[in-house]
């Protein structure tokens, strides 16, 4: 099949590579119907995380079963399904206790950029629609794979209250999804840090009520302005830097939690400040499964519309252009379609 | 007035002066009827906090109004009153969000091993009982103003939920009172990190249904061994240092917080780990007056009782004696009668 590898900072190919192959019987082959470049793909696209030189790249996808290993039996070839990026066998402890980033049988989409990908623990992490949803629908659908599940991830764990206030860090994709989920969350006031008008549109878009443009202490201080020196109920962290994170801490409300889904890189936490001013952290790889029922509901019902993230749409032979758009911000996320 | 000062590391003395006088009409003047030792004083006791010699020190105390300001209105002398060791407003944003360790008019006691303490926001800040309680009652109602209610807010901070296993690490007092925090909480499984025999038996008073003596990597082992190798729902970190924080953090099952209330000394955050297991962090100092009536109804009622973790009485000329008691670790926690 035809695949999306990477060889080295920069270097990313569609390549030939062999068909995926199912060698357990609770897994399945989806045909991609859409898939997309993730925020976090270009860490090893610029050369910042390590790279195994002809791996193939991508985790966010949807699709048709193809086929089904003989454990699954909730899914049949034709069927339509949302991936999660990680998959999870929805039984185990972990799973149960809604944590299904930490699933004892946890597995990833290796090949979300491609023909056909791999879903290891098929019954557990698959969802479906009834039929074939509406080519409209598709953006939002994909979204739920990762970046909106991760948006909602990051208001879950920055305990996002209806009628409180959110500020958000970062604007990129899961940022604005992480709009999305505050405002959906019932968060009367979002505040949305951007200083990129179009990113600034969708976050409006997405119910964000004011725009910060300034970074770091200026930012802050424009935050705490807006809270009448109170800071915010609930911070979502959706970069993954230093400057981010601190940023982040800082316009918490004593007693407030930051919910952190950006990668870290190289952040370094100031514990004796988040002592001191009683401010708590936390986050991760979000549970995708673990939400994607409820946000699927959402998003058939039409309750949430995550699709603007996507401002760009490609064929898959041009992903070498769809990551160097999103590296270079001129879009904020590329759907691909095979 | 004779109130305790410290003037070096380890030079602790009982000395004259000056009565405490009410300056502004939102203070109260309380005579001490059981003041004690924390285990924060050790850090300036044992030179490792900075110390401004002649300081009067100790920030627990309870005991009888003896004069209040034109402004206090709900408290009057002869008034039998637990003094939260930050005094807060009540009434400011941070204290309507439940945050009253950030008050905008904080405040603390600063003459808690005395015979006479100044209180700074005394109508945000006392409780006080109806007539003078049993002289029984006094360890109890001390541990209120500040160590049972810190407890508490690591319990509250690291999110013990009924039915679920809280892990505590630190046996000291705080810890203990965290043990009977989690326990009255419902944790099904409460399991206290100690390897002193006579903490051991006060956490099974207070509802430890285990103890795991090793500390470090043995000791996170043990828990696992406890937990079918998933962790704790909950984890309770009780003293501040580095080596306590990693267990702490590494016990925690993907999806749980570690609630911290040890002052932080040396602590360097695994913020890596923390994403990659999804185990959050929150707390800090313990906004006391939040939980105080609720705490005090529990022990007036005899659902709680923290007054075992004072396992030494000494009067207060015996101050300095109290100290190296508790430094030596000859004794849990010191009640001082002046």
């Amino acid at each position: 099949m035809r695949a999306t590898t990477i060889h080295a900072a920069r270097d990313i190919r569609l390549s030939d590579v062999p068909d995926p192959r199912i060698d357990k019987p609770t897994q399945a082959i989806v045909k991609v119907v859409a898939g997309c470049v993730c925020g976090s793909d270009l860490w090893p696209y610029r050369g910042e995380n390590d790279i195994t030189a002809g791996d193939t790249i991508g985790h966010e996808a949807v699709g048709v079963i193809e086929e089904v290993g003989a454990e699954v039996r909730s899914f049949a070839p034709g069927d339509f399904v949302v991936i999660p990026f990680c998959h999870a066998d929805n039984t185990c402890p972990h799973c149960r206790f809604g944590m299904h980033a930490a699933c004892d049988n946890l597995g990833f989409t290796a090949s979300g950029q491609a023909e056909y990908t791999l879903v290891h623990e098929a019954e557990g992490s698959l969802v479906k629609t009834d039929g074939m949803p509406d080519p409209g629908m598709i953006p939002s659908l994909l979204a739920l794979s990762d970046v909106m599940s991760t948006g909602w991830h990051a208001a879950v764990s920055g305990g996002v209250q209806k009628g409180g206030t959110a500020v958000v860090v970062g604007d990129g994709a899961v940022g604005l999804c992480g709009v999305l989920a505050a405002s959906h969350m019932g968060a009367e006031r979002v505040i949305a840090m951007s200083r990129h008008a179009p990113r600034q549109e969708i976050a409006r878009t997405f119910g964000a009520t004011d725009i910060v443009e300034e970074r770091g202490k200026e930012g802050a201080e424009r935050i705490f302005e807006l809270t009448d020196g109170v800071g915010a109920d609930a911070v979502l962290e959706c970069v993954g830097t230093d400057q981010a994170m601190k940023t982040a801490l800082r316009v918490a409300r004593p007693g407030a939690r930051v919910g952190f889904v950006g990668v870290p890189h190289g952040i370094e936490l100031p514990v004796r400040a988040m002592f001191q001013r009683n401010v708590g952290l936390g986050g991760g790889m979000a549970p995708v499964r673990a939400y994607l029922p409820h946000l699927l509901d959402l998003v058939l019902d039409g309750a949430i519309d995550p699709g603007p993230v996507f401002d760009l749409t490609l064929p898959l032979d041009q992903v070498d252009e769809a990551y160097r758009a999103m590296d270079e911000r001129r879009a904020v996320k590329v759907l691909l379609q095979p």
